[in-house]
Order: C-alpha cells, then sequence, then structure tokens
C-alpha cells in the first residue's frame, strides 16, 4: 500500500467517524427524548475525542512527507492537499485550549438562553468575554500559524481563502447602496395591498406539501428524509440527507420557504462526487458555498412570481382553499418578497439580511483584532442599526446583540458566509441565464437543467478548486457583488 | 486511581461507543432511507471494531490482577467479576475466526431473505453448513476456555448458567404434558364464539392506543420513545429507550399486544439502576430474565380478562367504535386467547409456543454437539412437528426449517430463552400472587404495586446476581416449570 493509499483509508476512518456524529446529533435534535440527553452528550463527547486523536495523529506527518514524493494523479496532488491542510488545521491548537473552549463555549450558551429572555446583558456579558479571551488565543495561535491576520485565521475556517480586505471592499460597497435601495422597496411596496393567509394550517398537510415541493426540487428520497426540530438544519452524511423544518400552524410560508432553503443545502450534499467519498476533496467547498446553494433555491429560484406559479396550485390543493385568494400566485410572490426592517437576523427579508450581517461582521472583525471590547457592542450595534436599517435597539439586548447562538460558542467568523452565500448565489444565478431561459423553464415545469447547471458547476466540484477558481470557472469571473445588486433591483424595484 | 477505578473507566468507555451503536442500529431500522445503508452499515463496522480492541485491550490483565489485590467494597467485587467475565467472553476468540463469522453469516442472512420465499431449502443449506462450521469451532474455543459441553458454552453468551442438562429435565417434563394440553384447549374452545374485528383501524388510532396503554404500563416517555419497523424490537440504551411495532389496518391486535410486550423490555431497561449505569454488573441479567419481563407484560398481566376490562373501552374509543361487540372486553379476552397449531413460532399462541422453541433447541443442541448434521434437518423439523403440533411440514422449507433468522447468523443458543423467559415471567407472578391479589389490582386500575415488585426483585438487580440466585431471591426457588403449567391451566383450562 503506498501512503496516498494509508492516508485515504486513514481519512476514511475518519469520515466513519463523522457519519456516526452526523447521524446521533440529527437524532439528538430531531428524535431524542429530553431524558436521554446527558447520557448522549457524554457519547458523543468520547466520539470526538477519539476523532481527534485520529485527526491530529502526529505519525501523519511522516505520511504526508512520503505521499508528496510518490507518483500521483493530478487529482490525488489536490485530494492530498486537502488531506493535509484539514490534518494541519487539526493540529493547530492545543488540547487544553479546545477543552477549554468546549466548556466556556457550552456555559455561556447554556445560560445565554435564560439570559436572553431575561434581557439580561450585564450576565451575559462576563461569560462573553471569557469566550472572546479563547478565541482570541485560537485566532492568535492560527495567525502565526497562516500568516494571516487574527480575524483572517478565524475567517479562514469557514470561508477558505476569503480575507478581512476583501470583505471590507465587497460589504463597503454594500452599504453604499443598500438603505437607499431599501428606502426605495418600501415606498414601492407601499402601495401593494397583501392578504396574510389566514390559518389554521394543519401540519400534516404542511408536511404533505413540503415533501411535495422536496420532490419537485429534486430531493433524493433513496438518500434523505424530512423531520421536525426547534432549530431548522441540514444534517446527516451525503448518502443519508436529514433535514428538518418547524411547523406554524398559523403561517404555513415560514416552514415551506425553510424547506425549500433546507433542500438546497441537502441537493449539494447529495450531488457531491461519489469517489471522493469521505475524503475532505469530496466535501462542500466553505459555508458561504453551501448557503449559496441554500439561497439560489429559496432566493433565486423560488421567490419568484414563476415559481409560486409552479407553487400556488400545491398549496391550494395541499390544504383544500382553492378559492382563497391570499394563497394565489400573485398574492403569495407580494406576501414573500415583502421587505420590512426589523430587529431579527433569521427574521430578516432578502433586502435586509446583509445589513444584519455586515453589522455582525465589523464588531466581530474588530472584537477579534482587539480593536473593541465586549463593552462596546450594545453601544455600537445601536448604532449601526440605527445607521443601516433605522431602527433603534437601545437597552433592548433581547432582540439586538443577544439574539444570536453563533458569539455564545465562540464561532467568530462565520456570519459573512450568509451574504457571501447570498452574493455567490446571485452571481451563479447571473452566469446560468447567459445560457438558458431560467424563467421558461421554471413555467414549462423543467427545472432539470437548472439543477444539471449547478450539479457540473458547483456540486460535483465538491472541493477540487479553491472558492475563487470555483466562482471563475463557473461565471467567468471572481466574486462581483454587482450581481446580487442587480437582482435585487431588477426583483425589488421593477 | 487505583485499578478498579481504570477498570471502570475502560467500561464507561465501552459504554458509550455501545450507546452510539444502539442509536446508529435503532436508526438504520426505523428511520435510515434505503440508500443510506452501505454507508451506515461500513460506519457501524469501524464502530464494531473500535469497540472490539477497547474490549479486549491485553493490557486489561494486569489491571484484574491488581484490582483484584485491591481493597474493594462488597459490590465492587461483584461489579469486578461482571467486568473480568466480560473481558474474558470477548478474548475467547480469534479475530479471524469472528470476521469469517460476520462475513459467512451476513452472506447467509442476505441469501436466505429470497431462498426461504422460493422455498430454496438445497441453496440455503450450502451456506447454513458453512455457518454451523464456524459456530462448532467458536463452541469448540469457548468450550475448552469455560469447562462446558459445546452447546453449554454457546448457551452461556445468551443465558449465562443454563445448561442442557437443566434444559432436557425441563422441557421434557413440558412435552409430557404439553400435547395434551393443546389437546384439552382446542376442544374447550371448539365451543367459543369468537368474533373477529373488522379493519380498517386508522394507522394513527392505533399509534394513539399504542402511547396510551404505554402511558399506563409506566413507559417513560421522558427516557423513551415508540416508531415503527419491519422487524419490532427494543434498542437504545437505559436512559433513551427506542421500541419499536409495525401496524396492521386490517388487525389492531398485533401492534397493541406487540407494544405491550416491547414495554416489558423497556421497562426493564429504564429500570436498570442508575449507579451501575455504563458498568456489565449494571446490565440486564440475561436474554432469558429480559424475555420475562416482556412476556410478564405481554402474557401474564395483559392477556388476562381484568387487563382487557381496561384495555377495550381504551380501544373502542381510539377508534370510535363504542358500539362494535368485537371490541368487547370479553370478546378481546377470547380472541387473545385462542389456541391454535401452526407452523409459525412468531404467530404461535402462548400454548403452542413452546413446542415450538423445544424443536429448535432439541435441533441446535444435536447440530453444535456434532450428532447431527444440516441435511438431517427436515426430516427431523417434520417428525418434531407432527409428534408436538400435529403439523407436517415435509417439503414446505419456507414455513418450516427456513422460518426463523437466528441459525443464518450463528445464533445458536438463543432460542430456549424465549420459553425460559415465559417459565420465569409465571413463577415470578405465583410468587407476586403471594403478596397481592394481581387481579384486584388491575381492576381498581392500580398497577403500581406490581411494577414495584418487579423493580425490587428484577430490575434493581440487573446483573449483580446469578440467575438462580435472582430467581431464588425473588421467589423462594430455583426456576420450576410447574409454575408454567398451572399458569396455562388456570387460564386456558378454568
Amino acid at each position: 500500500m503506498t501512503f496516498y493509499e494509508k492516508l485515504e483509508r486513514h481519512q476514511q476512518k475518519l469520515s466513519k467517524l463523522a457519519h456516526l456524529n452526523a447521524i446521533c446529533g440529527w437524532d439528538q435534535a430531531s428524535m431524542m427524548p429530553e431524558g436521554g440527553n446527558e447520557a448522549r452528550s457524554e457519547a458523543m463527547a468520547e466520539l470526538a475525542v477519539m476523532h481527534h486523536e485520529l485527526a491530529t495523529a502526529s505519525h501523519l506527518a511522516e505520511w504526508f512527507a512520503h505521499a508528496e514524493a510518490e507518483s500521483l494523479t493530478k487529482e490525488q496532488v489536490i485530494s492530498l492537499k486537502e488531506m493535509k491542510r484539514s490534518w494541519q488545521m487539526s493540529n493547530l491548537l492545543p488540547a487544553d485550549l479546545v477543552e477549554k473552549q468546549s466548556l466556556t463555549g457550552s456555559k455561556c450558551e447554556h445560560a445565554w438562553r435564560s439570559q436572553r429572555t431575561e434581557n439580561n446583558w450585564h450576565a451575559f456579558s462576563k461569560n462573553l468575554e471569557k469566550v472572546v479571551e479563547l478565541s482570541r488565543q485560537e485566532a492568535q495561535i492560527r495567525a502565526e500559524a497562516t500568516g494571516l491576520s487574527r480575524y483572517d485565521a478565524l475567517l479562514d475556517i469557514y470561508e477558505p481563502g476569503m480575507t478581512t480586505k476583501e470583505l471590507n471592499k465587497l460589504f463597503s460597497d454594500v452599504k453604499s447602496w443598500l438603505p437607499n435601495l431599501i428606502q426605495q422597496v418600501r415606498e414601492k411596496q407601499n402601495a401593494e395591498k397583501v392578504l396574510t393567509p389566514v390559518g389554521p394550517f394543519p401540519t400534516e398537510q404542511q408536511k404533505s406539501l413540503s415533501l411535495e415541493v422536496m420532490t419537485k426540487l429534486g430531493f433524493d428520497f433513496k438518500h434523505g428524509r424530512l423531520d421536525v426540530s426547534v432549530h431548522p438544519f441540514c444534517g446527516g452524511v451525503p448518502t443519508d440527507v436529514r433535514i428538518t423544518t418547524r411547523y406554524d400552524e398559523e403561517d404555513f410560508t415560514s416552514a415551506l420557504m425553510g424547506v425549500i432553503h433546507e433542500t438546497g443545502h441537502a441537493r449539494y450534499e447529495q450531488g457531491l462526487p461519489a469517489q471522493w467519498r469521505g475524503l475532505p476533496v469530496g466535501e462542500a467547498r466553505s459555508m458561504g458555498i453551501h448557503e449559496s446553494q441554500s439561497l439560489f433555491f429559496e432566493m433565486q429560484l423560488s421567490r419568484s412570481e414563476p415559481f409560486f406559479d409552479l407553487l400556488a396550485p400545491l398549496a391550494s390543493d395541499a390544504f383544500e382553499r382553492r378559492d382563497d385568494s391570499a394563497l394565489s400566485s400573485k398574492n403569495l410572490t407580494l406576501l414573500n418578497t415583502r421587505v420590512k426592517p426589523g430587529y431579527i437576523r433569521v427574521d430578516a427579508d432578502e433586502v435586509t439580511y446583509p445589513a444584519h450581517v455586515i453589522l455582525r461582521y465589523e464588531i466581530e472583525r474588530d472584537l477579534i483584532e482587539g480593536h473593541i471590547e465586549v463593552a462596546d457592542i450594545p453601544e455600537l450595534w445601536d448604532k449601526k442599526m440605527m445607521e443601516y436599517l433605522g431602527l433603534t435597539t437601545k437597552c433592548n439586548y433581547t432582540d439586538g446583540c443577544m439574539q444570536d447562538i453563533h458569539w455564545t460558542d465562540g464561532s467568530f467568523g462565520y456570519f459573512p458566509s450568509y451574504t457571501l452565500g447570498a452574493m455567490y448565489a446571485a452571481q451563479f444565478m447571473a452566469a446560468m441565464r447567459k445560457e438558458m431561459n431560467v424563467e421558461n423553464l421554471i413555467r414549462g415545469r423543467n427545472l432539470q437543467p437548472i439543477f444539471n447547471w449547478l450539479d457540473r458547476h458547483v456540486w460535483k466540484k465538491a472541493s477540487t478548486l479553491s472558492t475563487d477558481q470555483l466562482l471563475i470557472d463557473a461565471t467567468g469571473e471572481r466574486l462581483n457583488a454587482e450581481h446580487f445588486r442587480t437582482h435585487l433591483v431588477e426583483r425589488y424595484l421593477k
């Protein structure tokens, strides 16, 4: 056996442990009764330790050295590079820091659940300070190893290759036109008459509708399923993708659009190339590219009138409301493209969403780089919310800087992925339109060419290309925020 | 840390891997889409390898030696003994034999699924011969290590302490009265008029009824759940017990009685003592004792008129059939105590069931001891079926010697547990009756004293006592098949 082959076998072993973790984690979120949590958490922690030991095995250093001297195919060279990157990343942090982060993060997150409800910034900030301190240590170690800045070194975990310099440029561009765009859209929408569908919409009927829409979107039920969890997600493994949703009997669109979003994630996973399964090179490229697929499905594809022409009759049938004008294609389109600045990121529409992300990016960047402290967050939050969305969060921590789970366990560097995903998605759609008439395909109920394009340009590429190269190969250019602006103008101002 | 403590920590690690295996196995049987099977099987095989490596770790020999010299409490001495027994059992078989057994068993079982349908004994017997050959090797190794006979050494895996000598005595006693008893019951039941409930009984209503009955039987839904699988089972872990059933819309009693059966298994698991969790001494005593709890719930407790008085109104309500006389307590009792010799073990009633088990026991015992060969099975099966139940299986392998999954993967020594469980259950009930009026408690809807007795005498004992001692402590005597005969006579001939 060559050293390259030995490394592949080692990675396959890691992938199998990750499989067990994915299924037990899905079960914990969607199936497990509450009394099972303690033993489950312990069992999964043990699995994490075993995974970490394998992922950081020191003898791999020698294997990598030998494998690099072996005669490899072009594809194996790329695969080897990704295996090595993965091993190096796993090895960067000392075990005691990882353990401290895990404990401090769990404690902060757990307390946050009640502190948020109580609007208790004072207590929360004490825990958050410890989390930030450890994240700064992590950033420092990663920065020294990679030559990146501290925040860039964290960004690199979620979006390899992305930098503060690039984000500052992208986001300052967005900031230059977004407030004005929101204003214009608001004025235009003022005149629109939108009906709010009146519940109840029984869960069982919503579920049937969800399954039907997933089928139309090409979800492969031989390799996945739909269930319920408090926080919807896409989990499982590529051969068995588990997506979840939650049903609100008063509002069927929230679950429906959520299911479409997760179906985008799921199709990426299901579409990853089988020949690289279990190896780093066969995994999704980045968080931003993953989000680009969910947002392509939810925003680019589905939140459009041609798609609601397809969706509305399905909904009317599912709820046996064939004469309810609130469920007409026209009304559903208006309803689902409504723009209104609000406090909560996860409830935000497509147009105001980037403002929420940019605000968080600017704060976490300066926090990690040491330019601001935890105590500065509320004031900055309020100032930026006023500036970007015209809303004050003074003394309202619950709906302000305490609304997200991300910082509680130290996931600094994650937020930009959301808006990068929206930009990638718009750019993919713009490129796709050069090859086909997307609206006509949707009206003709023929979505296959759309999926084929994504499969060819994104899903089957997995991690064989850098994000930059993937964009260039698929669209002819590097990330260009102009496509996103054009998309918003086309959809919301025309 | 003492060596005893080190051993406990090692066992807890094994228990955590077993936890992951239990949940992923449950998922595979009840949730997983078919396309996920290959990767799942591989991931679980990897977990099995890791478990085996830990379970057989050679350095434990030294730890055991040291721990045995340490000053331990009486309970720790028992715990240590069980840990050592578990380690020794794991270490008995060479890895290549285990691997060969796993592959040969999988192949035989997989082919059996279609061969059984095709009644193809010829092809099946070729695979079975290989399985038997490997099981004989295993039996030989276990026999040499334990000083037991070959078959007894396999029996010991499922029912520690039980022997061929004891089983021959118990079963020849049963054989002396069973055919005559079946005859008498049949004659008595000839005159009975029983109504067959007419479906459909919608799955959703059956599920509600199942959950209600589980609640009445004390199933703890904070530590478990009910789902659907092709072959019903009780899985999961003590803090999160997963039971499954399958619903037949034409016959609600099959799922209902099955759920009651699995609830018995579940309450044993949920009732195991928390202080020994994760250690061998804290596990269920044996397969036979486990089956005694499911059969106590299904047969001793539920298949009686007082219990159907409780159950019938719940069923009538669940299916909205308050005037259906087929759902009356009287009719449900008659229906669920109907005795009729049949070909299939899993469909057998309480009275004819032991005949199916004794037949299999006698054949597998002689097979493992080398007194007969695989080719002899069909003729012996036919002869014994004629003798015990008056049915011929000549040329009908599908409903004869090819009906069970057990032998396909070499689980020789398992079958006796079913009838041992029935006997233990009858003996527990007889002892319980000395302390309380069980019928009056059921009629008074007060099942708690019944559960308390089982909890005290069985569940909380876990593996701290030998099966023999557990029986003696709980009932005042060793296993005595007379209680089982008395139970059958009381229920079916009075």
